[in-house]
């Protein structure tokens, strides 16, 4: 196969990244196969333990199971038009006829395929997505503290509005990260398995074992897994369902993050930059560009993907005990997983050499700093008894040209006596911004311990 | 206001029903501006806890608070262009000049949009959504011990499967219903407030208050609220896109039940039917028809609602310490709290007077049951010993054209000894498709079981 | 009903405007009814026309039709839980015996409401939504021709590029804008009726008329409409599905230009302003805020409408000949018809009263000149014969920290023959980035004078 | 590349089938270098057409750029980390100094990158989609025509309603797809190029040419395409948001009758069934299931790619020139072009070998024979004068527990007198069902026959 010939952009394109060797390992086809074999493996070993089979019998399917390549089930399915059938039919072509006999007994193809599915994407979420996400923490705790003091100028609206440190900024974002991978490994560790037959009732397993129940949850005990309380042919959408949200929500919390890094790198803004090599080019016409592209690339990753949650809702209908009209819909699920690793990782990249210009934050900052002291400047008029002071400090900030807000204040004779009476200590307040940073380093602080102790940094 | 006057299909069609009083209490205009008046004056009752102000104003405040019409503050609107300052005005109004400064001291608007949200959409998914869903939870339940015996065939593919009963096609909804009331009460009990000023950072409070941190607890724990970790100007959307998923996957999993009742109720297969009042039409053409149309209406209101998420996801991206592009879209965040109590009272509604068609649903079972045993003929003549069964089986499945499968294969000659060999105690299974059941009655009564106990039926 | 108790945004806040009337005149319940009596008079108008009934029964109901409230339909509904049904009954009570049978005479509900919704729909875009854009699209050429001059940088990916006009960049916004209005206009006027019967095949109509194809016809004609090629029970949702995401593109259009505005009023750049009253509020902590609401409540409305297009979507699908599941989801495409109506609208207002600060455009542009020539200055370059003069350019460009590009090649030894070889005539474009236009503004002229003459302006 | 490494299902499974040669061919990243290349051999062939540069270095930069390799390319874009810039390199290292300086001269990436894709999507919607869907569209009249007059009960909410034929039912769908194949030529025949530079105001070229617009028509002359009246860095989207949108609302009516395929196969209503092979396995555990997997995978398909509109709609925003935030997301535009033709194909193998059980149609339609004709009975006595005849017929039906509707109404007193006076003519649809088809087999070949003339079969 020429990888030029690919028409996914994911394999071609965005696997190149040293993540691919993981995402192979449980995202491929051949980590379906692989995973559904595992299953197959598991069932005979738990037939084994209740003295249905006998033990030698799973040890050997499971030595047969290590011997099997995707490419022969590939072969056999172009025959029996049936993955699972495939499957079976080559788990069964290298054992005994003892053993031949017990492989997926009484198994419908949704016992291997929905339970290989929930045990993949729980490993890839454990070993591969989550600790990306820890490790994309982790420095965005490091870069917070080291900006706890660097004072940036707070926008709402895009418009300067009251000072904030830059590692306040980024701690907003240690603290909703953080309770995005909490939710990730929730649902992750809430994935279930099934092995209760064609239509969830257990009928073929009850042929010959006589606590079907505790067969399904040996078998999944083998591989890691709970049952899902109920379950028809298939596992209830739900479990997938919870563990896309959490991962598409993540994808927003990070598509937020790139969003504001893009515009922080505005050329009138210029308060980050993204790191450029020194053979890289910004543009095919104009040789002095820098731009923002692994930001620009994240956004476009939630672009891609976030609308997939509605193919996730779509598939949590399936008529009566399944209508299999998800066969084709389910298969792009890892992609999902993959596309918010893989955007993890570009986030991490990229404010691992982050230029932080702090002076071009005091600058802008200082360019706003007559303005955005307003606030101040109406709450202690208003302790000092002024009626309607932010409707006063209104006006005068509508109308100021140039100059200070204070001077503009302290002309305005209704004002003057209430700005006499301010304590001598807030006024420092008024007259540096620098000084009007609330709480600015202490909450990045506390956000940042508090982070590093749930996640046992 | 004309009614007939409204574009809305939900403030004129849906809310004509019974819900319609707890709607309006906690999701219309009015039960905004309310809620928004309980914030401002728990900040207050906090001020005066910490001995900022007196407690007196507290009171006061309170007690002009009870005053105020939703109109007087839309009238105020009109003049500001801002809706939270018009509250603030109005409620100033009705207040001594001392307690006039401490309104709103220090506050942004979002401190109190934010929180009053959460409040009022936390409140209404206690009071409201969920004892609506904890009642089609019941009802569910009791369909399913009702019926845990009544024999249906099951059907995978809209084919024929293998039998089940119908109190077991129930208690699949009683286990993904239950687990979804458990995400939904999750989602809502982490709702959370923020008192943090205009960028998050506390600025204003601190001009006189030395520990806001405690001001915002307390003042949210009047409400029954806890802070957010960290907030910007405004809280971090995904409290908020936390329960709407909860609410659109518990949607998902009503629309589901409503397409299995949908189909259930086909001319050709007869097992269910809506009630139909006496003077009720079914079509204005055919005057014989009785239609699915609670069960369509519910599934109509997923397609309408479920891919209002992307919206939610969109809203997680603010730029900066707010950008208000979710000024408009976040409005109609109580119409999709609406639309799923609605849903979920509709299927209370349909199933309340389902009607079950026992002899119909034993007939349609009938019909397959030479062909559903085929994988008790399969696993019994593999444990037999008999290689490749399950492709003996299919085969003389697929080449059957009348006559039972029995029969047919025990014309078989490679398949007769095997078949002799079957234990006298297994026949059964091969004789009567009802005796193949498998746990269907065991498991729904456990599932049902399971339910009851976790939310104290 | 209170309007405070409504829970729809739309009906409540965004219905104010003084599009209120317009868009209840089409897509108020009220207007749903009206225009369905339209149907149902325009049908017996055509069974008389072939003679299959009176022509004075026609008019007859005609006169009926005008007294008929909604209000009386509604409380019809309540009984037959049918509101065509419904409607069929109010209007037969109010007409002679003769008259009554030939109402609705074989007809089936959706030939009225799917007809009416056709109807209804065609008539508010010519008459309210097009004219509303088409006032856009004249104010974008006005103002693209008054700024073709004015000079702005243009920008990639958030950074300085080359320069342009603002005229210019409005352009692209007429030449968006116009196309889109063509769009509309071309689904609008390919919405159709069906008057078809039950299932599609003319099936009743054909007991009492030899040509139920040309009672179609006839029928439809009466109302300015065409007949659906096919029909079943309803109508294709294809042409619904047309006009929605001619709708939603022009949104998509409309948000661009109001994400273009945020941006450009940044406080750090500062090119235009959106105007605010003298007593209009910015925010309730920052009493010198002035905040660009009105494009962001534009993007908003995108972000709340835009998702719906998955709604039209699900419902093309109908099973067999209608399966009803659009019942609920389809009442709210009014919705998105006002929904872009008043998008267009506020954009429209926003740009009447925008602030242009050309100065802040120049000095924009004057900050970056040194580097926006380096595109000039490699291509003139190559063209005196310079191997690799991107390469060149890239890295001085890379390197400068102060100075002129320029003056920072002309320091460099390899270039600096090729430099000397630049024609005369062509070294204006190194000295002044003002010089470096392009066509930008011959293409806004041309842009302009297109559309006016395209709409007729 | 091991093919079972890949995580995407388009490539590693659906592409299996003989379209894969087709797909590459315009669809993978190969072909994107080869179109790529195209525009810029087009681009400098029309430089030497206007005598910027002499003819003989057009035919040099041809030649080498027939052996360039993606590989090659992918190499260099390691390096310079921008593939525009990558292919241009490459491209300038086969070629003389002379003719490398007019490579690319002037022209930013998205001049080559958006012209290139929409010379693709156009020829590839050309050249293989829209075949593919003609083909089935050939089909679908075919069968049709076949079907005229094989009778089948029309459906409506899943109930029987009244006759049709089973070519009538089909005869939507050749509509349904004829208008959708129009609306597909539309928006291919519609896309369009640019070559406007880095801000798309002809900056760059104006430096060395009078009239750049000459040179961008003649360039894309070249390519069989037209300018785009504006641009900026980019083409505006909405040429993708309309294909994208002919695409999708076309996979909506082949998923529509997917659906209706998929229902009509259910056990209980067994009118149609999808071929299988002789070896085909339908269900691991079961035997004797044969299932509408095909039809399933359509719907499924459906499911996948319906929502990904949304992405296209968000890429119409991109802010200022340009953000690059469509670079990921747009990479995945082939994949919508290849699952569309995917479906169509898929639909077209399935209907090939459909096989229709004219029996079990004929016995469905008699089973609700009773019933269907309650329609034809109202009409016909409201016209010999009964009032309220729909009331009286659906009492009846309501009421009736078997025998016929017409023994039921004859014994009902208040209707005798009317029913005798029914038109001995009219008598036969009350008779026979089969008599109550009205146009179906003449809207049948009508319609057909329509298409067959527009598409020139």
């Amino acid at each position: 196969m020429d990888k030029f010939h690919l028409i996914s952009p994911l394999d071609f394109r965005y696997m190149r990244s040293d993540l691919a060797d993981k995402a192979i390992a449980y995202l491929s086809e051949e980590a379906k196969i692989k995973h559904e074999i595992e299953v197959e493996v598991a069932y005979v070993r738990a037939l084994s333990y209740f003295g249905i089979c006998k033990k030698e019998l799973y040890k050997e399917i499971q030595k047969a199971g290590k011997k099997i390549t995707a490419e022969l089930i590939c072969d056999e399915e172009s025959k029996t038009g049936h993955e699972t059938k495939a499957l079976v039919n080559v788990l069964s072509t290298n054992v005994s006829s003892e053993a031949k006999k017990f492989i997926h007994l009484g198994l419908t193809s949704c016992d291997v395929l929905d339970t290989a599915n929930a045990l993949r994407f729980k490993r890839y979420t454990e070993k591969v997505l989550l600790p990306e996400a820890k490790s994309l923490e982790k420095l965005l705790i490091k870069l917070a503290i080291q900006n706890k003091k660097t004072f940036q100028i707070g926008r709402t609206h895009g418009q300067h509005a009251e000072p904030i440190t830059f590692g306040f900024f980024l701690a907003q974002y240690v603290s909703r990260l953080g309770q995005r991978i909490l939710a990730i490994e929730n649902a992750s560790s809430n994935l279930k398995g099934k092995i209760s037959g064609a239509v969830g009732a257990y009928n073929a397993l009850s042929l010959f074992c006589n606590d079907p129940l505790k067969l399904e949850a040996k078998t999944l005990s083998y591989l890691g897994l709970k049952p899902s309380e109920s379950s028809t042919q298939i596992l209830p959408r739900e479990y997938f369902a919870d563990l896309v949200h959490a991962l598409l929500s993540t994808l927003g919390v990070i598509a937020n993050l790139a969003d504001d890094m893009r515009h922080l790198q505005r050329s009138e803004i210029g308060e980050v930059a993204e790191h450029f090599g020194s053979t890289q080019v910004g543009s095919s016409a104009m040789p002095h560009k820098r731009n923002p592209i692994t930001f620009e690339n994240i956004k476009s990753i939630w672009k891609a993907f976030s609308p997939r949650i509605l193919t996730v809702y779509m598939d949590q209908i399936s008529e009566h005990q399944r209508d299999l009209t998800n066969s084709a819909s389910e298969r792009f699920l890892p992609e999902m997983l993959f596309a918010c690793t893989y955007a993890i990782r570009q986030m991490r990249k990229a404010l691992e050499k982050l230029y932080v210009d702090e002076k071009a934050m005091l600058n802008n900052l200082s360019k706003s700093s007559q303005k955005t002291i307003s606030e101040a400047l109406y709450v202690l008029l208003a302790l000092q008894g002024l009626e309607n002071a932010h409707e006063h400090v209104r006006r005068i900030a509508f109308n100021l040209q140039k100059g200070s807000l204070i001077d503009a204040a302290l002309k305005d004779k209704e004002l003057l006596p209430y700005i006499k009476k301010i304590p001598q200590a807030k006024l420092k307040y008024l007259q540096n911004p620098k000084n009007y940073l609330g709480l600015a380093e202490k909450k990045t602080e506390r956000i940042c311990k508090n982070w590093e102790k749930i996640l046992g940094f």
